[in-house]
């Protein structure tokens, strides 16, 4: 679990703004990891198994789409974005897509946007703050898109 | 990794037509499991801690959403609906939400009908599916809502 206690104070909604951007720290997928993760949740041959991945469409090992979002996912948690009040919550993810495989050894980060912040009128104490994330390797290509609305407590 | 030795034909483009439906096995989730995944993925205390979770919004322990999703891949690549030619490749998830938690001890199945089956008209040797999934745990609620695309070889 991530250290918190050096962490600012928690962000609720009169905290965000559009155009604010949050960038997450690296991480490092290894094929272990990624070949672990794809025997309990994706095991096709080009997530588990190299020799078998060079005939497929992915010529090579690569990790499972849902493995890059939860890495995505861990290291917004990590960042200060994720640093929100009650809880980094989704409410629903409105797109997500894979425009280029995650490879052994690529090191990912996320760089986000937020791009609504709308306090609810029925309950005016919370709100949804949608933001867009990039994740992105060492060579700084998009591995993964998202756009996602998380729930957000008002002060 | 599940045994594909029993299956039928590898599914062709020319296999799918709209309207078709797909139900996976079950998979139960134990409390183990959610704090395990959430403690790699999703380190918050209402997915890692019990005690913890009680004053959360979820009142209780509860999987992270991509630990459903996840679990969602794993039912549908063992489930008949997985055996694509080539493996089931996501090209994009339209839409991803998580209506209602999944606790420890649910037992989640996927619900999945193609809503759409489009041939490439540039490379008329492959194609895209489009499928509605829902997950739902042990009493028949939606625990998770998805569209996604996937890409698809013609025979």
């Amino acid at each position: 679990m991530a250290d918190t206690t050096d962490r600012p104070n928690r962000r609720y909604l009169d905290d965000f703004a559009t155009g604010q951007r949050f960038e997450s720290g690296p991480l490092t997928l290894s094929a272990d990891a990624i070949m672990a993760f794809a025997r309990s949740f994706d095991p096709q041959p080009f997530h588990t198994d190299p020799e078998a991945a060079r005939d497929t469409l992915f010529a090579g090992l690569a990790a499972s789409g849902w493995h890059t979002a939860a890495v995505t996912m861990r290291l917004l948690v990590d960042s200060g974005f994720g640093d929100i009040a009650g809880g980094m919550i989704g409410r629903g993810i409105e797109g997500l897509g894979w425009p280029r495989p995650v490879r052994p050894g690529d090191t990912l980060r996320v760089f986000s946007e937020i791009v609504e912040v709308r306090r609810s009128a029925s309950r005016p104490d919370r709100g949804t703050v949608r933001m867009k994330s990039e994740t992105r390797n060492q060579n700084g290509e998009i591995v993964q898109e998202m756009t996602a609305t998380l729930m957000v407590p008002a002060r």
